[in-house]
């Protein structure tokens, strides 16, 4: 974290709270805190009534809420790792669209108590975000609540966008990366089981790279069918996609990418391997179909162009139900995901 | 509020609670209530990872928190009001920049008590301003919380944005309609005294109307140097104006538009009419500044386009100082705003 230059040593204006300097001088802060170099995309940023920008293809839209006591509990996370997952949550579904992230607005609930260094840390943790996919965080506002809630409101852009819907029978079903490490993660972290083995798991679940690069990639492939990131598990987002298609599906439980060391740490969570690759959310890796015949060619530019891994896992069906084949026996996918909240009760 | 389709009487699923149906049916009783006429500029709206748009011009974006406690308290407003109120707040925003609405997000944070009957209140209130203002709510998302929270992001389109800054030496300082009546209306509402006298003002704090159409025809005119919304009251909204253009202000109080009746109504409340007209926020007026040439040219437009009253309440000055004329005494107009949340506790 930078130090901030208004007129204060940074140690003394870290430690005061959100309710000592008033939301004027908060947003003050934040405008400081913001990499604004004049671009010509960017017209007017923080600070005027609303931001002003420069789009040219179609504008995606979304917004995600990331809300203390609802989605995570504050003494798990520092508030880097808050404001860094309240961002990546709305960049992966700009990525599930195809598309490319350009500007954001952040709406920050704080309690009073809240330090300045604090919001520094939340506005680091989603600029980290911002430098890496280039694009800018140009407004938002400030309000103090009891609990701390961060929503984030991503634009993007797009020449052509890849929808949920759009499916059909016998095209592949595809996934990027591997699957179940961030709610592994979650529960690892829960549990105090903080090592040298379950640290990657921790830190996939802590800060989730949203597939930005690999989503432009397939939009630009010209061949998927649909497309959603898998934020509410394999199992559910499966569902989302085929009945926006009007299709259904059957995925192979043997073709699923299963890290190793998953396989062993599973265990020690109580909870099967199986658990967390079905219903496990937040990976934010996408899913995705393509033609049987262009499988091939899908796989190798994902690979050579982002380094990522993807694999086929099943194919689209006529008929409507979700099918999870354990070896030779078929089985309803049952249409439910994992509810992190609950588990950390 | 419309019926909606979806295999239950009407009068069954609006008793239900949010918390027994889960947010995938939530989503879809929503995406019913939206008016979801298919227009080329929506290309998808909600229901998938994202919405898709069209934009042609400049994009403007502003955002608005409205939470319970924080904002308002429940007992105060039907879920229409709350609904509406949480929306006209950034739709002023893009007014003040001379910008046309376009598109919303709005992210809902309910308790899981709420029943369906609210939920859709909620949105025929957001619905309202969305028909007559012809922009469309394309997405968002829902979250259970303690507490009532609505984050209403608004998308707006200009050819050419009016800033706060801007205001130069000799520019006449005007503001459209009239001041005050929104922070009297509350006190009224709050005190329980609604009557005929009382109801006009109640209704103007309940249903402000934001400034959509001046704005339009101000930017247009192509001669304001600034403009600003009045969210935060006539003194603190001036203060915005001239510290961003980096210039002061005079203002005559005998200039400012008072309505008759609130100047007889004010003191029943415990307070002199200038304490409304000067820190009373929410009226969600336009105050902008134009070289004194242009002054009659610019209310004429107002008035014969919209049939909007518009007064000049003073000038802009090359001293960084605020002031306000009393008479032949001038006094410094304190940098404050009016805090309706204090007041109702």
């Amino acid at each position: 974290v930078s130090s901030v230059d208004i007129g204060y040593p940074n140690d003394t204006i870290g430690k005061m709270k959100v309710g000592d300097i008033g939301e004027w001088q908060l947003m003050e802060l934040i405008r400081e805190k913001l990499t604004l170099s004049t671009q010509d995309d960017v017209l007017v940023d923080v600070g005027d009534d609303a931001a002003c920008v420069r789009l040219k293809e179609l504008t995606l839209l979304t917004t995600d809420s990331y809300l203390e006591e609802v989605h995570f509990i504050r003494s798990h996370y520092n508030f880097r790792e808050i404001g860094y997952r309240s961002m990546a949550a709305s960049l992966s579904d700009v990525a599930a669209m195809g598309g490319t992230p350009r500007f954001a607005l952040v709406s920050l609930q704080l309690p009073t108590q809240t330090t300045i260094d604090h919001v520094e840390e939340l506005y680091a943790g989603m600029q980290e975000l911002a430098d890496r996919f280039a694009f800018r965080i140009v407004g938002g506002d400030t309000i103090r609540s009891e609990k701390v809630g961060i929503v984030c409101t991503v634009i993007g852009e797009a020449k052509d966008v890849i929808r949920r819907r759009g499916a059909a029978p016998g095209d592949s079903v595809m996934v990027t990366g591997e699957l179940g490490s961030s709610s592994l993660g979650f529960l690892l972290m829960v549990a105090g089981l903080a090592d040298e083995r379950t640290a990657p798991f921790i830190e996939v679940h802590k800060r989730p790279c949203p597939r930005i690069v690999e989503g432009r990639i397939l939009a630009g492939s010209g061949v998927v069918s649909a497309m959603i990131d898998i934020s509410d598990g394999l199992a559910l987002d499966l569902h989302h996609l085929t009945t926006e298609s009007g299709v259904g599906a059957e995925i192979y439980l043997d073709k699923l990418p299963i890290n190793k060391e998953l396989k062993r740490l599973a265990p020690e969570s109580g909870k099967t391997p199986e658990e967390f690759i079905l219903y496990g959310g937040e990976d934010y890796e996408l899913l995705f179909t393509v033609p049987a015949s262009d499988v091939t060619s899908v796989c190798r530019d994902i690979h050579d162009r982002a380094q990522t891994s993807v694999a086929e896992i099943g194919r689209i069906t006529e008929k409507k139900d979700v099918v999870v084949w354990r070896g030779d026996e078929p089985l309803p996918l049952p249409r439910r995901g994992y509810d992190h909240f609950a588990e950390s009760q």
